[in-house]
């Protein structure tokens, strides 16, 4: 009840009388139970209105009613007057229109923003889950020393690594807020293949191996003495951990070795940078000036127009959650909040290196909850 | 163009000047490119709009535009007069508004229903990659036998087969239509565990290993002389196939057989409807009426108020494509459309029984993709 009394000061803030959610994943945040239906809360109630299923014992406390079409919410809510507050960056357009003509709604605004704002500050219960998720990832990093060999394709490694954490406890499923995007177990990227961008909005692409599919590992053969990075979401129990290794089949060159000693600075002055009460958008800006004065500018995030305007963002129920490092988020970053930290060097010389963390925001500084070094893995 | 001229054929029919499209699969479907941003499509014009990937060579044969924001579109198109469509019951409601607003479109309607009609056939092209993805399952059923030992719980078998799918080809991604539905791999069910129902909107349910993802295998040991279903979904290539074989450890006995023998008649008879030009609803209908002269009315399709009101839906893209074999569908069934029906008993007696096939509609009639024989298999 705890995370709807936060809701509820935001919903006071915005003036609104009541809040309508129909995500099942916002259901399941606030209620503890994932299912298709409603959850109306307003200042004195708070109902759960259950689509389905409607034959299994449910986990949540809150009061439940079963319903099969809005007109069931009528019935309950009878007329309602005021402002609704609904999440209008997920619920499909035909939806909310059929909820707002049953129950008269006139009023409604969107608070798709609030719900990421109260999920952005983590309890030690889902604290818990990421660092379990986190410790997963590291086992599947070290199982990439474990299985490599010669001749095995990106694609090959993905499919023994997503095995892998799926013994360990990965579910397998990596949800997003943002509509359009598709995250995925892994990128497994090298060379030539880390310069594909694609539709998903993160600083690595990759062509897939389908067209109706195009991100991530392709069926090339890992090659020698080129970089290649293993970026590895995991979702225990709901909550997902985000990381990434940068690994080298042979010895890497004296070059790329200080392309390397670039990127882990970046890495490091980043870290240095997260702490409670700082502004997400002066931390961006700080690692800009600084990945220039390092002359990367020209790798970093990404390719050209395709570049990411991104450096970090909140991971938790959904793998883009708040808060973002990047321009135009200006929250300060709060204890408690949980970010996964992503340089990344994309480049047509070396191809590509990258470093990612999942951190927990402390008094004291970020806490990785991925327990293993990050330095460059030599198979 | 094909595609698009059959579109156009729908947009005429409801007297529609243009169609903006903005989920990435629809664009996908009429352009050849998986991309965030608006594909517009008019009677003399078709531009897709990329907001992402810029940096990447595209396949389609369409005129290409990029795009940042929708300002970007009424840059290019100027100003519109008339009805526009557009995927209501897809992209959410503030996305919706967005590009109403500017690209000042006062008139719009959804064209959900008809994206779906033009999917609903499919080219020969469709048809061999689901007739690859039914392959592809065939031989992961085939997997169950050589792998299955005593002590395996239904979450270990459904790993082994996941990582043996994927290693045929199986992308691992499940799209669906239908807002607040998530498909996956596989249900694997037995006894308690098949009268679970869930949040997906399925005749199977089950408990799963987390309350976040409350659907599927759980974690308990697969018992001797019990049926239990094996219900796959692949994707190959962008297209989907969904079959279930049912299985059991050891001997069943004679009551048992003669549920199974029900099932397969239910099965059989329903093989017998699917012809071009039956009307789903009728098909429905009668199958009930079937089930309920056998004495499974009771234990068809899930349970009490949990029951699926279908028997049988489309797969293609999504694994929720028309038509379904439901009341109210009275779409003829039409040559080259593809459906998976999915006959299944669900009983606090013995648990589950189900088969599953997917099937191109032929003039002749219904032709299995699912290259394997739908017995009850004793291992």
């Amino acid at each position: 009840m705890e995370r709807i009394e936060r809701l509820r000061q935001l919903m006071r803030y915005k003036s609104l009388d009541y809040v309508f959610l129909m995500k099942p994943l916002s259901i399941f945040y606030f209620s503890g139970d994932y299912v298709t239906g409603v959850l109306y809360i307003s200042y004195e109630d708070c109902i759960l209105f259950v689509r389905r299923p409607k034959e299994r014992v449910l986990l949540t406390e809150l009061k439940v009613e079963y319903m099969d079409s809005f007109r069931d919410l009528k019935s309950c809510l009878g007329s309602l007057h005021g402002k609704a507050g609904l999440e209008l960056d997920s619920i499909p357009y035909s939806l909310v229109m059929k909820l707002t003509e049953a129950l008269e709604l006139h009023e409604f605004e969107n608070i798709s923003h609030e719900i990421r704002l109260v999920r952005m500050v983590k309890d030690p219960l889902e604290v818990e889950k990421i660092r379990q998720a986190g410790a997963i990832a590291a086992s599947t990093f070290l199982h990439v020393e474990s299985i490599f060999a010669e001749g095995m394709s990106e694609q090959d490694l993905l499919i023994e690594l997503d095995y892998f954490a799926k013994k360990l406890g990965n579910l397998g499923i990596y949800r997003m807020h943002s509509y359009g995007n598709e995250a995925s177990f892994s990128h497994i990227l090298q060379g030539e293949d880390a310069l594909f961008s694609s539709y998903f909005d993160a600083p690595t692409g990759g062509p897939g191996i389908s067209a109706a599919f195009p991100q991530g590992a392709s069926k090339k053969v890992i090659e020698k003495s080129k970089p290649f990075t293993v970026d590895i979401t995991i979702n225990y129990d709901g909550y997902i951990s985000d990381a990434t290794r940068t690994f080298i089949f042979g010895k890497s060159d004296e070059h790329f070795m200080k392309v390397w000693a670039g990127l882990e600075s970046v890495f490091a002055y980043l870290c240095e940078l997260m702490v409670p009460g700082a502004i997400p958008e002066e931390i961006y800006l700080k690692v800009i000036k600084y990945v220039d004065s390092l002359g990367f500018s020209n790798v970093f995030m990404g390719r050209g127009r395709d570049r990411v305007k991104f450096i970090g963002h909140g991971t938790g129920l959904e793998v883009d959650e708040y808060p973002f490092i990047a321009k135009g988020f200006n929250l300060p970053i709060e204890e408690n909040s949980i970010l996964a930290i992503e340089p990344k060097f994309i480049s047509e010389e070396f191809g590509i290196a990258g470093i990612e963390d999942t951190f927990l925001v402390t008094k004291n500084g970020p806490i990785s909850l991925i327990p293993l070094g990050s330095h460059l893995v030599e198979l």
